[in-house]
């Protein structure tokens, strides 16, 4: 079974450059499938990257109904093309679904089309290093009707980036304010599923914290407003006298799947890894007792990305001198390595296109 | 000044019957205009109610940037066209745009495309009685990049459709399952915004109260999942022993019009109204001791909307005897008088177009 492709009359220009900024250049093509109540999913299709027709009313504009994804292609020495866990995302793309009720889609199917769409658009993944192909899968409620209810109809897109590396030169440690008036998630509430309302809540926390100097927001929890959740959009995780703890998920914690392979490789290593609730003052009790030792947040874009500071209400506590720690040095070489074919995939996470 | 018109080539028909499915059918003709940063809100227009054509990376796919209104054209008795608190709503939309980080609208400026628009649509304002023709203004980020981060172009879009009476056939008061689950929204949240992703993450709720036969979720408090918030997408009022109460603006409630309306006639009647903290166990047992003489909703669509019996826990509450309470009929009487014309408008709500 192979799917439908209309092919771009015309070709774009792939960047000559490792310095492409995130997320504005797209592929050729994309991938789309329809949904209609009664009909299901259907006619799924490669067609040209293009501007997408859809009515006023249209119920992705009025009431978010939405899900998405972010995964990456890599390129490797050798010149292959490798994904990096990518049923993971389709898995989660459904679990997010389930939270928005939004009909679930045929995993292995849909990840099958995926490696249809990297594998035409196999020049666009970039050779310089640290960059990659960003893909993402997404999907919209496009009914018509201004009624609050779930959507009669859905297109599932994918698109593609070209992306250059999340640190240029190296990465650097940075400094993170600890939101103590905005919430992110709560329990109850979406905060599991990648889904578009979570991202642009977080827009005056950013602001807030980019005004004071920080690079981004570490979330607290949305009831007692003392567990930590998350940085920015990415997963925590600390290194505290010799353990690594991460906040266990909680419902309003995003799954992530670097989360998830971070945890894995520690296991591996028998490096003792603890998912539990952590408070920030517990935090801040080992910062003063010198047992805060690292600290860096996970997710896909950057996989690792170091934290050198946290500012929590006119506290400052400075991480490891601003310097990377060794062990997030060697979770990162781990990880981007298995994901560039550089390291042994030891535990079969990769899949070539 | 007078906005640009492109008139419709084709007019569509108009429905000839009270009987019009909510949101469902649009005028002729919608307002829009552009936002880009550095030259501000832009080029508003009126054109032909037409699909959108956006890029599939637009920031509102992604990251839910967004917010909207809702309110009403009504025709009077003799044919004239009003409308309801208007600058009310373009009020919100800044309020619900700053918790948002879109850029504000000139209120006063927009309000008069607006009353332009309406003008131009007078016919499809619906003279059956119980009718209106609901308004939808809304603002999306248009930008094409993924991300996370405000965009830097936006479109105000305002359409309109032509509404059947909530009721058919009188008011009747509905049964309400109390979410015990399932969370709305938090403080240092967007509750108190009028944004996309705080309508569909309610679907679920939705659907489990409708299971038990319920046709709606009463919504408790994110933190400690006690203290009343909302009904559905309307605003709640209860009557105990004489004195009418509802939930203090808590930073998570959205501030209804029609609220803050009732509020207004309470208050002119010298009917005791206090705005506070309610718990759903003080209610119940205000409901034990036979104190909980009326409850119902407010809002556009309904204006009242009585509670006739609310599910908590397994536990019921009958309130009057799921008929509408004197009160409840008495408000519903008031307000839509006023905005139908039939009734003195000693607030100077209205505005006529």
């Amino acid at each position: 079974m192979s799917l439908p492709i209309v092919e771009a009359a015309y070709k774009k220009e792939k960047p000559e450059t490792e310095q492409i900024p995130f997320g504005r250049t797209f592929t050729d093509h994309m991938f789309v499938m329809d949904y209609e109540e009664g009909k299901g999913w259907h006619e799924p299709r490669i067609v040209p990257y293009e501007p997408l027709t859809l009515d006023p009313a249209a119920m992705i504009f009025h009431y978010g109904q939405t899900v998405f994804e972010g995964l990456k292609a890599y390129r490797t020495d050798d010149g292959r093309v490798l994904l990096f866990r990518p049923e993971k995302n389709f898995e989660r793309l459904n679990l997010s679904g389930d939270r928005l009720s939004i009909p679930p889609v045929d995993e292995d199917e849909v990840l099958g089309y995926l490696k249809e769409l990297v594998a035409l658009e196999k020049d666009w993944v970039p050779e310089f290093e640290g960059t990659s192909l960003y893909i993402r899968p997404f999907i919209i409620a496009t009914e018509p009707s201004l009624a609050v209810a779930p959507s009669k109809s859905y297109k599932l897109m994918i698109i593609m980036s070209p992306v250059g590396p999340y640190f240029s030169g190296g990465i650097k440690p940075v400094t993170i304010n600890v939101e103590d008036q905005f919430t992110r998630a709560v329990k109850g509430g979406t905060g599991m599923a990648k889904t578009a309302g979570n991202y642009s809540s977080g827009y005056q926390a950013q602001a807030k914290a980019a005004k004071e100097g920080n690079a981004d927001v570490l979330w607290l929890d949305g009831v007692e407003k003392r567990y930590i959740e998350e940085v920015g959009s990415m997963n925590i995780f600390f290194k505290i006298d010799g353990e690594i703890v991460t906040p266990a998920l909680s419902g309003s914690i995003l799954q992530g799947i670097t989360r998830t392979s971070i945890i894995e490789v520690l296991k591996k290593w028998e490096i003792p890894v603890t998912e539990r609730r952590i408070s920030i003052e517990e935090l801040y009790e080992a910062y003063e007792q010198g047992k805060l030792e690292e600290a860096f947040g996970t997710g896909t874009a950057a996989v690792i990305s170091p934290v050198g500071e946290l500012n929590w209400l006119g506290k400052k506590m400075v991480i490891n001198d601003h310097e990377i720690g060794a062990l997030s040095q060697e979770l990162y070489d781990t990880i981007t390595g298995i994901q560039r074919g550089r390291k042994e995939d030891s535990f079969g996470w990769t899949i070539e296109v």
